[in-house]
């Protein structure tokens, strides 16, 4: 394979990582179950300097009491150009009980997609975020 | 939130699950750095019953090393229907050495996308893989 081949890898700074979690809705949740490692996508909301998300009590929200430290991903392809994004938050993830905020996000715009209470919120506070972009050839 | 909402959830099968996961092209591998989950995307090739990537010497390949059992996740959202499907697979990620393996894999068609020289290939197993699809409402 050519190491010329393709175009230079840019570090994103935290400015333009945050802008980009902003504007997305679609993440990933990298998490550990029995020592390994899962990864399962979400819908979210950028709250602050923390990402939000709405869960039913199974696999992620279990996984996540028992070992709080966890990933989210965002990225952005596009093929014909072999170009793209990735943002990565590493994070600590807690379920929100405050009724206040509870009841603003209930209100709040996200819904979820597919049938099914998911009757519990997690945030996870933002410790590090890091992003690349490869930019167009 | 009204547990009404949105389609039924549906499980795929592993057939299903494979199908997506040929027409693919960029996935997220999770592993474990220091007791912590990452995720980071790849550009990867599905051959047989393993999913291929390349790798520079990075921190996904120390990552790899010391701890394989890694996951990996696809998924596709059509925002404006509320639907989508992901598919997950766990299995064990080893490095490839095999030089005919090797020999094939840079003539083939997965080329990296930023400069740089990924030196390395690794091929996850797939030890178990799941999926779910949010039809359109």
């Amino acid at each position: 394979m050519d190491a010329d081949e393709g175009t230079e890898l840019e570090v994103l700074s935290e400015e333009e990582c945050l802008g980009l979690l902003g504007e997305s809705y679609v993440g990933r949740v990298g998490f550990i179950v029995e020592g390994r490692p899962l990864v399962l996508p979400v819908n979210y909301l950028l709250r602050d300097r923390s990402v939000v998300f709405a869960s039913g009590e199974g696999t992620k929200l279990r996984a996540i009491r028992q070992h709080p430290d966890v990933a989210f991903e965002i990225d952005f392809s596009r093929p014909l150009f072999h170009s793209g994004w990735s943002v990565l938050v590493v994070g600590l993830a807690t379920v929100i009980e405050d009724p206040d905020e509870l009841a603003r996000l209930e209100n709040g715009p996200l819904r979820p997609w597919a049938r099914g209470a998911r009757t519990h919120w997690v945030r996870i506070e933002i410790e590090r975020v890091s992003g690349r972009r490869v930019p167009s050839a």
